[in-house]
């Protein structure tokens, strides 16, 4: 085409000559047009927007009140805070969930809501929380669909013996110490609505999880990504998770049932539908996710059937009501451990929703947690004893079922360390149990504390031990 | 620490011990707890939550109402239904997009609220569509970045002056068209909102645009990707991209400002904030995500650079008064075009948005568009003519511009085919349009069938130029 291409002055004519023959068209249409005006009134468009002309800054507001405007603004806010303050907790060696948790506090009623009230109320109105909440879910569901596909089934198999001992060691000796705390705590704590029954299971199993995600990162981060030490904290937490979330949805079927009949077909419903996932739709899901080494990977194909699989899962669970998450997680777990797949759900799949939805579920948890309500030398004594618990049920326990199991103590400590972490899966089971009416505001801002500090005592400890070993 | 693992049945011992005693230990918590109760009346927690226990059916549907169940439920819908419909299109060698706009128009009023009214209004009740439009908004104003990030910058370049000419006037000649075809459709279709002058300009821009992601899509897959043809076409659909989105900010403008004064105030903003885009963040943005080849792509930070960026740029534009999308596009356009920046937009930033947020896109034009409005004879005439319309204008307009720059006929036709899809792009101009109350709904609903039939036609198109050509 380059080659035949007539002189450039013949293209300039023709450009010319059709612009102003377009717009002599144009003026003529429109002039025409205006005779065409038989409404009586003659309203412009703008009345109906309700957008009056009285100078520049109102007209901006009135853009920015727009429901797309708040939620942009929002966006931007969460970012900001939970970028800025997780460089600043990198700096100081410490993993980006921890500056992202304290970031999330910061613009709630504990720091911002606290010095500057209008503008944690201009940002995040009662009304766009609606919104807000529905996008940190989905963040959420997406998520745990990621930890259950990153889940080292292998390691699972390989490491079991040890792990299994440590891991269970690691719930039911925080658990119960938890509930016994809550002996404590329900007289002055306990919202009216919270039998004691279910108050004390929630607090033994807010003491019992541990982060998954945070505690593979900072294995990886501190190099003991292959060491028999590494492998078996891996394991450990692996296992945990798989229990932990499993005895929260039974917990939470026993909060939100009123009779035994009720909580009887909703365990049973569980128990069919986790056996459904695993018996009907894993061998199915490898059918269908089955590749050759040499045939191309079919992302789109893929990642439609990943999204039906965790949405799927989801629904289910909440149908059932027991918690969506349990369902994402299950769903990540029963994945084919085929590395294009894995990747294509950690890397590309989960990208967005944890660059962006996940830090709204940041903010949202800190716009529920009112450190304020720590007023006084009781209730700071009752989170120095959640905290206290927390470490001793968790990082003993584990300390303990190591030793015993024939760990050196150094190797007990790193263990019962790394799974002492709490991160953002305790935020997750914390907020669960505000929804459901079992943790008052000032419990869940003590909880709230206890996961912080939990989360960042890891990588001091770890470096102490580190030292220890040379 | 495999070596000197104790002997099992020792793990064993210590593992029901533990058990046994942690159990024991939660029988007493729990019983010593029961006595605690003085609270009056012992509620469950069920009672907050509203949960009756009046069988599992009810049970199932309480925890489908609440928001989260509703949400899971809709994507859960719209995605099967634009999967299922996109893949029948795609046997039939249509693009992809096509079966996803149908999909979305049948789950609407035209299809399954026609047949199923109940179904439609379970699924899709007039409270849950607040948040599904912010989710569907995000989702496009993520694609839109993308496009902008796609953007043959060089290509701009290198073919700019015969691409330059055929694109404008496939802008202009449909323009003028359109806004004639106002003079016919203004008195039985218009909302009496709209004053002739918008209406005519909105017609116009609906009929000048063309959808450059579809577009570059069909070349890459009918082998044209580096033909002097196929690289004309895009570059021409880059043009048009740019003029045509600007086009529509100013109309937006006029449509939305009540006086000339404040015409001029939104359009100096406009300009203003391009400006900065372009000279200010632009050569920010390259030192900012500048890398040597070598070192590491730091894609945590990129990710986040990007979505400030494309979040600001869409927050300016809302502030502004024109359209969010605008300002995502541009800030697509000013990205460097570092392959890795790029490769990271369009395969991790967009996976999630494209294929979870933009079908709820596709679903909510398609809960707008109501087929069923076209009742007679002299509806569907202007339907016809409106098709008619925008064909001759824009594959017309660009086959005439082609053909005095000195292509071949052949040529000239798939140049104006490819530019007559209107695809996506054209649906999110209708909704603008729909918004400002400019479209009524039946004229919405003939635009929307205009925006099928086009790109409906482009595939069959471009496969009878390839058998003339053989």
């Amino acid at each position: 085409m380059r080659q035949n291409e007539k002189p450039i002055s013949r293209t300039v004519l023709f450009y010319i000559a059709m612009f102003c023959l377009c717009g002599l068209g144009l003026m003529w249409v429109l002039k025409r047009g205006a005779q065409l005006e038989s409404h009586p009134i003659n309203t412009p468009v703008a009345s109906v927007l309700e957008v009056k002309s009285v100078g520049i800054t109102s007209a901006l507001e009135a853009n920015l009140r727009q429901p797309l405007g708040l939620l942009l603004l929002q966006l931007l806010v969460v970012l900001a805070a939970t970028r800025g303050v997780g460089a600043l907790f990198r700096k100081w060696k410490q993993p980006l969930v921890i500056g992202e948790m304290v970031a999330g506090i910061m613009l709630g009623p504990s720091l911002l809501g606290w010095l500057f009230p209008g503008i944690t109320k201009a940002v995040f109105p009662d009304a766009s929380l609606e919104t807000l909440s529905m996008m940190s879910q989905l963040g959420v569901i997406l998520f745990m669909f990621s930890v259950g596909a990153e889940l080292e089934i292998n390691h699972l198999k390989r490491w079991a013996k040890t792990s299994l001992v440590i891991s269970h060691a690691g719930i039911a000796i925080p658990f119960v110490l938890g509930s016994a705390l809550a002996l404590v705590l329900y007289r002055p704590l306990a919202p009216p609505s919270a039998s004691f029954v279910v108050f004390a299971l929630f607090m033994g199993v807010g003491m019992s999880f541990t982060a998954f995600p945070v505690l593979a990162r900072i294995i990886e981060e501190r190099g003991l990504g292959n060491t028999p030490l590494g492998n078996t904290a891996i394991t450990c937490a692996a296992i945990e998770d798989v229990t932990a979330w499993s005895l929260l949805a039974l917990i939470i079927t026993i909060a939100k049932s009123a009779s035994p009949a009720s909580i009887l077909i909703a365990v049973v419903l569980t128990l069919l539908f986790a056996g459904a996932m695993l018996y009907l739709v894993k061998p199915s899901l490898a059918r269908l996710l089955a590749h050759s080494e040499t045939e191309p990977f079919r992302e789109h194909r893929a990642l439609g059937i990943c999204l039906f699989l965790v949405l799927g899962a989801a629904f289910c669970t909440q149908a059932i009501g027991i918690y969506v998450l349990f369902g994402a997680f299950l769903a990540g777990a029963i994945l084919p451990r085929d590395p294009r797949l894995i990747t294509l759900v950690k890397e590309k799949l989960a990208t967005l929703s944890s660059n962006l939805l996940l830090p709204l579920f940041f903010a949202f948890t800190g716009l529920r947690t009112q450190v304020g309500l720590l007023g006084d030398v009781t209730a700071w004594g009752y989170t120095l004893a959640i905290i206290g618990t927390a470490i001793a049920g968790k990082l003993g326990g584990c300390y303990i079922a190591a030793r015993w199991s024939g760990m050196t103590r150094l190797d007990a400590f790193t263990v019962g360390s790394l799974m002492n972490t709490r991160g953002l899966v305790e935020l997750i089971v914390l907020n669960i149990g505000y929804d459901l009416g079992v943790f008052s505001p000032s419990i869940f801002a003590m909880l709230v504390l206890m996961a912080l500090a939990t989360t960042l005592m890891t990588s001091p400890l770890l470096s102490l031990t580190e030292r220890w070993r040379r």
